[in-house]
């Protein structure tokens, strides 16, 4: 088997990864940086990377224009992204039809990190990097995250550092862990989707300037720090294979309440019973339609009750990036988000309840999302029944069932100040197992072997999932039944 | 646990159910009808079904119109299905752009097989069923094959027989053994799929007139008949769990060339590399675009060379349908297809050649297909180097390669006598392991792992799969590796 293409009919053994990963996710010796020195380190770079944002109106932003046919808002090469406008209709919830601005970005881009044995234990190599909508400057993102037009260097940037390591195929020699296409926000984003990898290096590969080598049991640990790990370093973490689950088996779903083929009826019974069409417009007819609810001023393009978002200009000026100063339009938030797990054991397993959640930029209509994922803010001037499910249940929380309570931010290369507050809550004793169609128990063994395929978590989900695996009580109910 | 929607702690063991479809697929005894029994129940039933098909001119279609604004072809009711146009463009292959007719049917329709123990073995319900579009009539179809216009009852026919059997969920009990949407020709159809379901039902469902009930081992030597399993029965058996693979660890990929992981990798890579958009188009631009090569005369919308296909109108009466007479289009292809599948042995186990496979209805680009998958006639006027990879191999194919070759017909209900040769042919000692970029070696069991997932595997590779399943020569080398 001497051709190069073929990997040769001994595989490394899955088990082993796994003990690799375990290790790095507990590991107390061998790291390359304290966590004090981490810190330090990222302080530097905080002051190394001074990034100055300001908002500009339209027309001010510079290789950015409205078409003058479509009104679409666009970059002159024809390029990176753009915002056009969306029409949807559906059978179901308390809005049938609406128009709405949404960000176009067909191209597929690379978020990956690169893991690389040191002192013995597997280390990922992150990066500390500033986004014009971050909140604090910088934060930590993956090796590369890179669109098509960056590692194509359409804006005549430099190159992307490290997009070698990430080559598969006869052009390289990557040692890939997890290579997946996944979805991002599918309300402020038009079938988006970018390549999750994750990659094993040798030791001729080096922390650079921005870079720097942090165990598994470093990264779950500043997962529990305010929009400290980005979007982008969060999906691909949860995309990596878990180091608590062995082998999914077919019938490894022992423990779980649904078998793995009862979850997988479920969601294709969610996605042929939720009819959506969703048609991009030219931006200008969703302004000019009379009720659509959007309108354009100099500064912003805005819903006129002040709900979802706005899109708006920025002018960044940058020490340390590609370009040195740019504008861009991107995309605010208004109201801030909650986004929340529930978490019960069913004999003595952790279950998460997962929704079937439906957002008009999704390929396919329906992505699982988590229990609660909604700006309570939007569902204002809805009646009762029209509130999201189990917001109550969130909002009433007591102290002791909250398992995981972290502002984080969302991509800060698209959104101004996204900042959402993820949550995990233990339900109580008495929560049903009963769940309305739209839910479902699902095991962390479940989501995990469904993030090996495309289009099924969400994003929200995906961060979560990530956060799952930092908690002390999914290890020990995972011990109980591997 | 007493709620109803929960399954409960214990799941029949995966290994059971793989015992007992062995079983049925390899049964000598306990089937309900003997093979001769069973053709002649079919000639009765060919008998029985006496559909009258007359191609019309489209002004002859009854309540089927060209929209005055648009020129798409659709149903004044507004549901089952429409001809609009397609504009794609592609960054790679021959043709880098270019504009087509294509079907969009954008409900989900569910196909379904219950099976049920009789005797103490497993058997399929089948239906005997005309469509329009058959050479031959009555073919052999799934228990249920409905479009939601059919089971919503727009046509105002009768219901749709043995529909409660499929319902999942709280208002269902249907044992779920597969439901997995999946799409149809990306060609031929825009972003088209269907559910493809399995469910076990008990002894209180019994065959209606058209149905027989048949065993896994009675299918499988009638796939090898011509024309005579139709493609919603291929599409769902392929989705059946193999009864020849144990439950898929992860590392189960010994004994194949490329781990699973890696394989996924290929798939994404893939997936990133090709970049394709394809937009709905008014019908009208298609044909009063200078240059598109498609042109409407009154009984066809047709290519100037002669090639791919036509819309075409007929018109059925039927003594046997929900409606007893009724018009419609169809699409009629021109050119025999050929889809084949290279297979050789790698270290004693049998692998595929699979391609990753571009259409522009698909859903997100690529597919995994069989090795070549083509009507030859399209590639005449193209160079040499333009013509599909692997396609001498097959002409150049000697008697004993063949391991497969059968014609089969693709949905009559759509597709105007669309027959394709579909061939497994064995690929000789000395051909290479390496593969072009768009090409990988998988086993069987991978492409069984993927077809638990949506959109990995197109309609065709599923055909060629279910054929796989009937070969002696995969059940001695999965043997040896189990």
């Amino acid at each position: 088997m001497p051709e190069s293409s073929v990997t040769g009919l001994l595989h490394r053994s899955g088990s082993l990864l796994t003990a690799r990963l375990a290790a790095s996710a507990t590991a107390v010796e061998g790291e390359v940086m304290s966590d004090d020195q981490f810190f330090a380190w990222l302080a530097g770079r905080q002051r190394a990377h001074v990034q100055n944002v300001r908002r500009v109106a339209f027309d001010e932003l510079s290789g950015w224009d409205f078409d003058p046919g479509t009104g679409n808002l666009q970059h002159r090469s024809g390029r990176f992204y753009s915002v056009q406008g969306l029409q949807v209709r559906t059978g179901f919830g308390p809005a049938r039809e609406w128009m709405q601005p949404i960000i176009n970005q067909p191209e597929i881009g690379i978020l990956g990190i690169a893991v690389r044995e040191i002192n013995g234990v597997l280390h990922c190599l992150m990066q500390a990097k500033a986004e014009p909508g971050n909140v604090n400057g910088v934060q930590l993102s993956p090796t590369v995250q890179a669109t098509k037009s960056n590692y194509s260097r359409v804006h005549g940037g430099s190159a992307v550092p490290y997009l070698d390591c990430f080559r598969t195929g006869d052009s390289g020699r990557a040692k890939v862990l997890a290579d997946v296409l996944q979805s991002e926000q599918g309300s402020w984003f038009y079938c988006k989707r970018n390549r999750n990898m994750v990659v094993e290096v040798g030791p001729e590969v080096e922390a650079a300037e921005d870079f720097c080598w942090l165990t598994i049991r470093q990264i779950n640990s500043l997962l529990r720090h305010e929009n400290l790990l980005n979007m982008d370093a969060r999906t691909v973490l949860s995309c990596m294979p878990d180091w608590r689950v062995g082998a999914g088996a077919e019938d490894g779903g022992r423990g779980s309440l649904h078998s793995d083929v009862e979850i997988r009826s479920w969601i294709t019974s969610r996605q042929s019973e939720h009819e959506l069409t969703a048609v991009l417009l030219p931006l200008r007819e969703v302004e000019r339609t009379a009720g659509s609810g959007w309108k354009r001023t100099e500064e912003a393009i805005s819903h006129e009750r002040g709900l979802f978002f706005s899109i708006i200009g920025v002018d960044v000026s940058s020490s340390h990036r590609e370009v040195a100063a740019w504008t861009q339009p991107l995309l605010e938030p208004l109201g801030g988000g909650i986004i929340a797990l529930l978490v019960k054991r069913f004999g003595g397993v952790l279950h998460t309840l997962i929704s079937a959640h439906v957002e008009p930029g999704y390929l396919d209509v329906v992505e699982l999302g988590p229990t609660v994922q909604c700006t309570p803010e939007n569902y204002a001037h809805l009646s009762a029944e029209d509130q999201p499910p189990f917001l109550d249940v969130v909002r009433d929380r007591r102290p002791e069932q909250t398992l995981f309570d972290t502002m984080l931010s969302e991509e800060g290369g698209r959104f101004y100040q996204a900042e959402n507050r993820y949550l995990i809550i233990e339900a109580d004793e008495d929560f049903p197992a009963r769940t309305p169609e739209d839910f479902r128990w699902m095991t962390l063994r479940q989501l995990t072997e469904l993030l090996k395929y495309s289009h099924y978590l969400n994003v929200q989900a995906r961060t979560l999932v990530a956060a799952l695996r930092t908690l002390q009580e999914v290890e020990d109910s995972d011990a109980d039944h591997r």
